[in-house]
């Protein structure tokens, strides 16, 4: 919206012209490369680095897209659900990790942590662990100390209390989950932070691919879970990262 | 099969014709009253006295069988599924206990527990009581010691956590729950003993009147749990009887 | 964990036996009324005032939690999903307000803000206004300031965008909507903070209830969008007012 | 029904046997080649050029039907879902383009454009760019002039108002959408013209395959906005053909 | 776009400040009452007259908005989805028509036909008639010389096979029908015109409240044909005349 | 085709012009009451009298049906779906009998039985009477010798093998059930004739309003075995009637 | 039932000992072979040649269960759902007939047509046509004339009215259709015969794998019409094949 | 919860202090090997040997898991879900069996039957035995005595009923059936021990890759059945196996 008043200002002090105007409104926020309009100004207007999402898109699509922001200054990227295969043919011309397991690259350097506190990823089990991963890495691209909690599951409930310092002194939890996704309620009973729920596409026979954590983790009767899409852990990761700084940015 | 073989046996020794025998496979198990056969020798066959499944059927059908049964020498019923009303109807005819909760009658008396231990009925909510009720009213009903843990949810551990004695000593569980029906996952991660898991339709929204619990219950990741029908708790006691007195009927 | 600490410090003193600490980590937490577990310690655990989810629950059972949790000590309340026919048996005992279209009841004062900044719950259309209600009052409930934006979906988007100001300076949002569930996608793409969506069964035909607009959601391609159940608008103020309290409780 | 009267006509004049009316009119719309029935009179019916549903079918089955309809006079064929496979196949024998992205082959120039106005085709994304195509090219066909706007998703709706010119002068607008199909509702809101909704597969998790984008758009709150299936961009093309060239067929 | 470009024009000459050019972007197209937005532009932005979802509003929320209008020179308004018992209050402050079986109510005149042709509306039986009310009567009221066809379902083929000439010399079709939806395929292969499928909830079993006709519908294998909600016969009414007055509007 | 034939025959005698052609066509085959079109050859063409759905008809709509079907010689109809309060209606105008259980009302004479064998009517309980009635009369209505057999559940497999004789001289079998209707296979299994299966609404939970028992029963691993809509009684009793006629009407 | 009936007989008259009875009960009409229980009487009990259904069985256990059949002098054995390469196996060592695009090998000759008249079996279009000929070359084998139209489906309904004199005078009609599925109830309302309806998995998107098709069928409002499992050609082959001899077996 | 009480008492006598304590509490009954924490304690808790899931495991990380057990003293281990190849990378490591069908590795010896009587494990079809050796093998490998019948289903009752003696006198009975599960029902009927259905993934079409038949043996009509996942062999024997020793453990 700044933008917007930045440009009536201009034209009321006759430093820009109405059709200049309507041009630069058209114009300004994107660069159209034909199967992608690249956001310039999305940096500003959501206060986070780029990001590309990986799925559905060729290794060349990617190359351009991280081309055109590059050329214009965007240098912390974040490239989700790529395969190893397209990994390895952008590596060839960027400089960039990649995170296996998360199936994520970065581009430039992971930033210290500046949030509230910590971020806990829990996991119900070794086969939620790709989900969990895609979330904590995108956490700390976006400067969070993330604390992992891996195979905790609900059936063996001392493996989760053994862990209770972590879970009560958190600033976020993410919950993934698979299977029943019962892992959101113990864990938003215990705590006393928003905790994301990830329902995972693991499991076998009635979990239908996802559906039924995610209803679960829907009708969680403890306060403060919310839900992102099945293996969503990108989507987890960001939106932790924010309510991690949110004391800070209002600051 | 014994049945079968008694008859088999007559045939031979000259005390049974032909045609009688097959009128007596034909007809003994079970009396015809129109709308209903009822069946006889069920309270032999299946070791149970006899049930009358009540939703779906009128006040007076449901005399017509109770008296078919006392005709014969069935003494103990239970009623399920039956609505005030009817119970109302049905008390005037006959002596009878009617449990408001469990929307239940029984006639004749509950016997003494007689199975290997405790059935523990828990359920995760105040609302998911009535269907707990049907649970227990019936394993009472077939001579078991009942416990009941209501209001155990897993959003408050620590509520079920201080039952841990009574989990951990019992025969047999039943877990009641809607919404995302964890607690049959947290019991029978706790519990060595059979969890017998019971959606409820209670919740609103995604919980889509119980199917979100059932998912939930049939994906648990803990070992030992099986699942009924939504809000099923008949079947529940029922079952978790026999599995209470199993090592008895095979003395 | 700080309790159960407490507990072992007092055993290694000699202050407390072994079986009385078996009782209080059994009893301790809560105080058992037959069809419920008053939970006495939530308010420190989860920091928060006690709720009562009134659906499901007779008047009766409501009165005696609350008379529990006020003979505790608990005097700030929030009862949900309360009828007007409850709301005026239980005002008759309680000094309480009744909020019809949030058709929610609170009891003790309502508290100053402060939070990092504004919430604000925005609406698709007139028919949310009843979830949206529940949202906004659980959030000023829990000291926050609430910025209410009604009936801006997205059909016609210079409703929404003429409170850009409102959305691009909010510490949290929460997007209300029916139907196809598209507001939450858009806001999502304006704000730079926490979106919660919350799909409300408005709607006819193939919106199923709320479904579509859950689904639609979940399947949000902005980033920051979390969901709750379908019409939960208390969790969704719930955990609002966990993200607009970030900052601070951290501090 | 002209053809039937002709038939009636003949038959009064003595022209027509009774008998070979009714061969007439069992014969005479189409050919039967034994796995496919070709039309002969859709042409005139139905006013457009023949299309086959390549899917399915085998490169043998399609170039039999091709060649039944190239020598009953069709010049002009479309062939959509065509791999390029049995693109290669056919392109071996016949004289044709194959449009890669859209998988689609014609036969025959594409015509001058003829309709009312411009049809656009909009996408939410890159990955909804094959079924945007198949839409394009099959309108192209249909003798439209067709404006492409690609990745203008409802998360960075400036994208989108960039192109409101476009938007506000369009005679019909294919909005394409995976994910949560909100951008049909938003172009809905913005235009005055019919809006062809077609939902794609593109997504994860609780996209469905599409289903969520599906009942997204079925929901829509904005006036003039129809759906077609899943992927089915030919569908979209086609209808928009026929409203595009609306006041022209009429007059 | 035209209203911005005027703002920004007068910008420009000195005749709008920046704060007020910002406050009419704000402002202007429509006037918040409370519970509702009235949108002020939309006669002019889409071309039709203003339209009130009466679902889910009280009369009292319903009169507040019409009298917002008529306040503001919107003398033609169509409420659709109108109790019986609403429009009672309704018409006893205003001067309208009330259409019982479409359930909706027209203030203001039915103006001339003044479209390219025809629209047809169709029904497969008896009890799909309410929703092909609400489709005709919307149709009429926006300028469109309706036909009616009802009870021409496909089992009984004849029925609408004596309807040809209408059917084929239709501009737009709208096929309302319940149960298995087959009436929108039969009508499209028979057409040469654009054809709006209404599934209606009209059915019992396995038509699932109008789902099995919806996703017949949309797989239809008739080219032409589009789809609008469950028992949305306003929708379609809507979208017909939009095809209708294609011509003309480019024109 | 016979009429089309007689009419083409006309033609070419001269006795018929064309344009009366045209409308004997178009007009003959029903008769147009405004609500509905009655058909007045559907004897002729399918065998059998007329029957009238009464669902979502008013008492008025189906009192001008018949009689429009009357005054055109047809007196044997049968009225299905017809809820009490309609019959008495009805019954003060015409003479008819009304089979309460079954909600149908027959005019004319049951005829004499005249198929091939007889016709049974199973149900697995007592609740699925409702729709085994609407079966069975509707089968006796077309001249069809009909055998009950109620409630002979799989659970209690004695109740169905002691009719094994008449299941296995059956002609055609109708198995009645809701809940898992595994009654459909075990027939399938015990007749060697047809076995058309009805899925009830009978059940609770996880029956979800006979969806389980439809699925079940489309799923009978028994050959022979067919299936109606949910609570379709009639379709399967004409269905029945027309295969039990099966060697006559060829003959 | 004579089987048993004989076995009391012979007991009744010395010639069989109760064990060996018993034995005889348990052992006759099938043979044990491991992995599968051939069936030795359904010949008799069914009145039709063996079935194996293929799918999921090996190419050894199709093998040893043939073996089994032939051992016992079952000739003429139909094997259904037999990929190429399995088939290719079989045909190594047994003489049989390969039909490949019903994936059907049968064993025996086929027999002279003995039923009562001809089986339609219509499809709605060239990709229907595997389902199709499952049920055509499964009705031969039963001795049945059968007619086959293939791709005549609605949207083209001249192709099928051309047919009008092979429906009509049907004794049975097989309707193969996937997408909408509207051929069944077209042909429902055309013919006088029972129609089984045979939805396919042919489709995209909201096709739903033959979902849609199965629904749409089940709610045909034409009578007379039966659904069976989706692809299931055999079943609807082998129960038309039990109604097109239903006069004669009763004869 | 014996292990707290002991900790409590060496607190009390002095014997360990209070971080130790807390240091116990926490690391005690696991071992954390990154990717998974391996439970110590399974064996005591939950009375059985410990279990490997396999699926979602590489052959690394079962390697990993196995290797700690038995570095921990667990000798008897059962790894399910086990392909043949990850078998032949695990067999080079360790001496266990591979059972082929089970798809099921087991370390260690299988101990003798101890249980009160005998677990049958009954499949409907062939194609079922896979699910129900996993049942098998588990309950084997937990010391039960078990029965295997295969290939019993309904539609051949006579298959399953020369087993009733087998059936009357079990323990606990498996049913496993896939395509409409009416085994479970049917075999509930006939036996008076607890039956645990399992539904498989078998079939096709509506059978939606088991939905089906869990949905059926859901709502069986039989008591005593309860239902675990389908496809979920391990379950199932796993439960059974606890039943059967359920007499044994109590006393």
């Amino acid at each position: 919206m700044d933008d917007i008043r930045d440009i009536l200002e201009k034209i009321k002090d006759g430093k820009l012209g109405v059709d200049d105007a309507m041009l630069q409104l058209k114009q300004a926020p994107f660069l159209d490369i034909g199967y992608a309009r690249v956001d310039m100004h999305r940096k500003i207007r959501q206060g986070a680095s780029e990001v590309i999402y990986g799925a559905g898109k060729s290794a060349d699509q990617i190359k351009g897209i991280v081309k055109t922001m590059k050329d214009n200054g965007q240098d912390r990227i974040l490239v989700t659900r790529l395969s190893g295969d397209k990994a390895d043919e952008l590596s060839g011309e960027y400089d960039m990790v990649y995170h296996e397991e998360a199936r994520i690259a970065t581009l430039g350097p992971i930033p210290e942590p500046s949030g509230n506190g910590k971020i806990i990823v829990a996991t119900g089990g070794t086969s939620d662990i790709g989900v969990a991963e895609e979330a904590a890495v995108t956490a700390q691209f976006l400067a969070n100390d993330v604390v992992r909690l891996y195979d905790v599951g609900v059936s063996g409930l001392h493996r989760l209390l053994s862990n209770l310092d972590d879970i009560m002194s958190a600033s976020v939890i993410i919950a993934v989950a698979g299977m029943e996704g019962a892992l959101a309620s113990v864990i938003g009973g215990l705590a006393d932070c928003p905790v994301i729920a990830v329902p995972t596409s693991v499991g076998y026979g009635a979990s239908f691919n996802g559906l039924t954590a995610l209803l679960s983790m829907l009708n969680s009767c403890a306060s403060g879970v919310t839900v992102v899409n099945i293996d969503n852990g990108f989507g987890a990761g960001y939106t932790a990262s924010m309510i991690n700084h949110a004391g800070i940015k209002a600051g």
